[in-house]
């Protein structure tokens, strides 16, 4: 069952067959989008690793005075916002660009001085553990993180394997050092998410521990196992609780030095005499299964302490993931933007098992992968679109191991449902759809993955009719999803709508007509809620009449979520001809696309909207969040392919950059920058599930996709410039593209892609 | 790795060598001791079955106002009152006869009319679903329990295996029957130990889920599997808490039909329709390792449906363990009295893993129990001293798996300790010493068992050595526990002396003498806190200097734990002739043991003690409490065995009975019944560790008592009468006995020990 780290094998490889030598994590700023709503994080990870290790920052306000909510810790999803001058610490699970937040396990924060176990303010006014920093000292890098702690002295570097962070403090001199573990800290809601927490000190350098939380994940449990490169000469804690541990009478003086801590709400610290210089290095290791699992994992994957080589190791491993495409682009920050998006397509979902394969599964019971490597975080809404659909290029195999393990999800769940939001052995049930169905549909339809499809079949099917999810009762009932019923009642007509032509389009593979003829029919359902008289789609009451009150302009309560009627109504992703028709023809949807690119909203109908933010729109469209995101290529259905090549270079450059503001909206887990790498190479995955890509117009000038059959497919874009956007003809290996569409096969079988460009209609 | 269930085949061996075929079960009624502060349960289990299940009476004020401790909540350790008239319902996890709680997991109840899910009453004032009952319908007996429900005419049936619950419920016609699962009841503190609670329903008629508790073990999971003999028409739950499942979208009804529930505090309920005199039945498994485990135990345990089989199985469990003393007594009540003692010595410690031998260790991750049974709830200041040297005589194979199991706890404590209190993967560190370590020496020095010697020296010097313990850093530098550092500090150090002979005792057969020495010197440390000025044992301060204020009568806080100065400063076990010379000699010895039955204590001195009553007292000395127990014995070192003989016929005859009221004070998880038993058959262990019984007078007509070897001792009081209460002579085989002490070998051979009676001094 043990399984080989195969990454180091593969660089060698790679190395043999001649590809780039190039540093390609070279052009990787982890600090892009770390300002505003990119919410991605600065710190140090592995590809799809377990532990990503980050600085937290400092937010304002964690607690409102009357425990409630406060609306600024949006801001927070991955714990750091780049105009923050303080930092907390370092924690060791961190989301990637979602949109709502959770994890910020373990975080660790070395002082000196006077010990302070507060982290804003102590009960007596003083500061509390957090350092000032300076984004001057600070060092993002694949696999590396850097940062002075000025309140302290200290240098603080950060680097991971999978499962292990590996942290290395740097010191001034002192006799009050100390590394504290706080317990409490959890990304929003600083302290009202745990459920319990335990640490025990298993000798005079080694920890482990474990904590339950209550959060976005109702019912998740981490363990950990650490080691310091040092013995601490002493240690303590302090809980916010009144457990009591030894019964009727004070056995222990247990605060300081006892071995075995549990409550609520722990703070551990370890305190150390340190020289001018002296480093202390930490290695922390997760499991979802035990303090063991944990321990298994830091032994198996960093035995030495060596920081140099992990981080070394770390970044091989980037670079193997990075050079799977070369480019060359216009601008050297148009590199930068790239291989930092395509960084940030690598980062989730999240190996999800510890060395030996077991995992905690949703039952909460601890499953083994056989023959595969269990991945969580699918934050399957945003991703089925393009990231995934991406991984079908560049992660097969990754790709085949996150659909098993949602296969496996399906098999521990009580409701036979594939996962909606994975979640650390829960489902959260963020968003809408069913949209694993789309990642299996759109791997079968792309030959890719041995997973038994058969099953596949089932548990897709299995989610389709659970009856009290979500309004689908009453869409399998009626049709549609009836307003007066559900929210959302458009939004999930559509996506059901899509997500049952994806199961037929399984059924049909899987050679099952019954099951393909039932499915194709429920995936015409979204006919039933467009209303010609108005030509929006418009929210269906269960009486069959059309809501009276109706704003398409409004993204607040009109039948959509997260968007409004002039977007979220162009969903019908796998018959946009019929979905044209329907809304008036080629001519009417171009004025429609025109108009939605050209037109003001009005801040009323985005205030209050977390999700949608100026910055990430461009008239009514909005590209900072997902349900418009395959709009701009629209046109090619409607006889301008030419109007998508404009917009999607207009999108690039405008919503995506190089800059800390270089995400205009939350990276959704990758999706934003997936859709970024596929607009780059001049093709987007409008309907995942079929094998059809539609054209866009480059931003390369020149890209190389190593494939995982061994070709690769060089997109040349000539006559390339910032001004020549337009595509005048594109040819696969000699031969002229008639269509503005590309299939997946003209990908897998390599050569050349060359779009001719130029500046005129 | 499967073990097989032994137990049925050794009823069939016991069978053909021709051992008696009464049956003894029916002299055992779980009743007695279920009034005042016996503290044991009267609900079914198998022998150390780690499911009791039994039912949970209904205590006047659980909810104090403040929130704070009930002092009434002590009388319901065992979650039952025979004074009660009312029944909450049927938990499957309860203490026999501690003097602590915990435990009540998963309160099942089965009621019939509107759905009522609070226990006692509800908001607007109506009555909870308690039932009344009358002891009347009560039937209670070696793993089976039986009750009318008479508020809603249900009658409820119990049995169990060793891991699985088995309730029978046999209802009238309805259309609104229920089966209530509370997951907030506990022993004590009805919803204030919760830490989280969750529930899965997996089918129309399985459910698994666990809680973990923060109650008397800090950190507690107790993991469940149940099967329903029906599928239930709908069901639902009430959670008391605000954690969200669904994020900022209410998405689901979640109270009724929803498969999953979470949160702090959980009540569900199961709804059925039942026609008159239907029986539904429940198997519930419990685990402490996972819900998977649970499924396990249950399909292993009793994969059928038939109550009656599971109850007969479990019966001849117990017939197999009350065969293996075969008792004639003088009346018909003491037979009951006997038998009741010998099952109450069968109830604790508890099995405690799956049928595949994996259990929750302390450090919290699983283990594997190789080559033994893994056992739990180790009351070792009370056991140490009767029950577990009667282990050694009727549970050897038990007792040496008992061993391995606190070498195990010892092998994953944090603090390398043996247990004190082991306590479902915790150690709540209840009472003083380290008297594991008795146990061990015990076990040694009467060849039981096969566990690692060597390793039982090196886990008993560890703990012995653990200098945060309880005063013993300060024990080990200045020799005796110093009472202004330290609570108690004249009774740990007489208990650290002593368990030091009994580690110099392992370490003598070991072959250890440099362990042996040192264990030796620190054996004779109860010399340290003798005052020869007072002739008492005395509280001694840093300084050396003996405390000034010291009242010998006072049990508070007078450098005694649960007793005082006259009782438990005669606690040396190991030296009792230098004991009895340093308080003065033989004659001053008897007249303190004369005046310490006869004179009378005040109530000054005893209220407020939970663990001290009046119904345990005799003159100024307490049986209801165990720092006494060897204490009658004690004229055999004194020149005076009559006196002992008389005193322990008392004693047996006052102190307990046949009644309800059968226990004059805890049953601490059997040390009370054991000390009957020895004492019925003449002889009693005052110093465990050594192989030697001081001798009594038996209450037994005739005892056989059938050993492991397959020996059996044949026991025979002559002349016995209720007055007869004096021994004339003793042999063995034919053999005058010369002292009033009797060797573990005289036992192990087998043949006649003859009694001779006498009322005659």
């Amino acid at each position: 069952m043990k399984k080989l780290n195969l990454s180091l094998l593969f660089v060698s490889i790679y190395s043999i067959m001649g590809f780039s030598q190039e540093d390609f994590t070279q052009y990787v700023n982890p600090m892009i989008g770390t300002s505003k709503m990119g919410h991605v994080f600065p710190g140090a990870t592995a590809p799809f690793g377990m532990v990503q290790l980050s600085p937290q920052t400092n937010f304002e306000v964690m607690h409102m005075a009357d425990g409630s909510y406060n609306p600024k810790t949006y801001e927070y999803c991955a714990g750091y916002q780049y105009k923050d001058s303080t930092i907390l610490g370092f924690a060791h699970t961190n989301f990637s660009g979602t949109g709502h937040s959770d994890l910020g396990d373990f975080l660790v924060m070395p002082t000196i001085g006077n010990l302070v176990l507060d982290p804003l303010k102590t009960s007596d006014g003083r500061k509390g553990f957090y350092s000032n920093f300076s984004h001057d000292t600070e060092v993002a890098k694949p696999g590396y993180y850097k940062v002075n702690l000025d309140s302290y002295g200290i240098t603080a570097e950060l680097t991971t394997s999978d499962r292990v962070g590996f942290h290395q403090y740097t010191f001034p001199e002192s006799d009050n050092a100390h590394i504290i573990l706080d317990m409490v800290y959890n990304v929003y809601h600083y302290d009202h998410k745990n459920v319990w927490t335990f640490i025990r000190i298993e000798n005079d350098s080694t920890i482990t521990g474990y904590r339950q939380t209550k959060g976005w994940a109702r019912d998740r449990k981490v363990f950990f196992a650490a080691k310091f490169s040092k013995p601490f000469k002493s240690y303590g804690h302090k809980k916010y609780d009144d457990i009591k541990y030894d019964g009727f009478y004070r056995r222990f003086q247990q605060e300081e030095n006892f071995p075995e801590m549990a409550g609520q709400n722990l703070r551990a610290y370890f305190n150390f005499d340190t020289s001018e210089n002296e480093q202390i290095q930490l290695k922390f290791a997760l499991s979802s299964v035990s303090s063991a699992g944990a321990m298994k994992n830091l032994n198996a994957e960093i035995p030495h302490w060596n920081f140099d080589q992990t981080r070394e190791g770390t970044k091989a491993k980037w670079q193997k993931e990075l050079a799977k495409i070369e480019v060359k682009m216009m601008t050297p920050e148009d590199k930068i933007t790239f291989y930092t998006a395509l960084y940030h397509t690598n980062l989730s979902p999240i190996i999800y098992e510890d060395v030996d394969g077991q995992y905690r599964g949703l039952d909460q019971n601890i499953h083994v992968s056989d023959n595969f490597t269990n991945y969580t975080i699918f934050s399957l809404w945003d991703t089925y679109r393009a990231l995934h659909p991406l991984f079908n290029i560049t992660q097969p195999q990754r790709n085949n191991d996150m659909i098993k393990s949602m296969l496996a999800h399906h098999d521990q769940s009580v409701h036979n449902m594939l996962p909606i939001w994975s979640h650390y052995a829960n489902e959260n049930w963020c968003m809408i759809g069913y949209h694993a169905t789309s990642v299996i549909a759109d791997a079968m339809a792309k030959h890719v993955g041995d997973f038994d499809t058969t099953h596949a079949l089932k548990a897709s099917v299995n989610t389709a009719t659970v009856a009290y999810f979500e309004g689908l009762g009453d869409y399998m009932n009626l049709h549609y999803v009836p307003d007066d019923k559900s929210h959302s009642s458009v939004s999930k007509t559509l996506e059901y709508a899509y997500n049952d032509w994806c199961i037929a389009q399984i059924a049909k593979q899987v050679g099952n007509t019954d099951t393909a003829e039932e499915f194709t029919k429920r995936s015409t359902y979204f006919n039933n809620v467009y209303d010609p008289t108005i030509g929006f789609m418009h929210p269906k009451m269960s009486d069959g009449s059309f809501r009276k009150e109706f704003d398409p302009m409004d993204t607040h309560g009109q039948g959509f979520i997260e968007g409004n009627a002039w977007n979220y109504g162009l969903y019908v992703p796998h018959d946009i001809d019929k979905m044209v028709t329907m809304m008036g023809g080629k001519e009417r949807m171009t004025q429609h696309l025109d108009s939605l690119f050209t037109m003001e909203i009005e801040d009323k109908y985005i205030e209050k909207h977390e999700d949608i933010t100026r910055d990430g729109i461009i008239g009514n469209y909005v590209h900072g969040n997902e349900p418009g995101h395959h709009i701009p290529y629209l046109y090619n259905w409607t006889g301008h392919p030419e109007k998508t090549q404009a917009r999607v270079r207009m999108i690039m450059d405008t919503m995506y950059g190089s800059t800390v503001e270089g995400l205009c909206g939350n990276d959704d887990a990758g999706q934003m920058s997936a859709w970024y790498i596929f607009s780059s190479l001049g093709f987007y995955p409008v309907t995942p599930g079929s094998s059809d890509y539609a054209l866009g117009s480059p931003l390369v000038e020149e890209a190389k996709i190593h494939l995982d059959n061994g070709k690769t497919l060089t997109i040349i874009a000539k006559n390339q410039s910032k001004k020549n956007v337009y595509v005048k003809r594109i040819s696969i290996n000699g031969k002229l593209l008639k269509s503005t569409f590309l299939n997946h096969q003209d990908i897998m079988n390599g050569g050349e892609l060359i779009f001719e460009m130029t500046n005129k209609l």
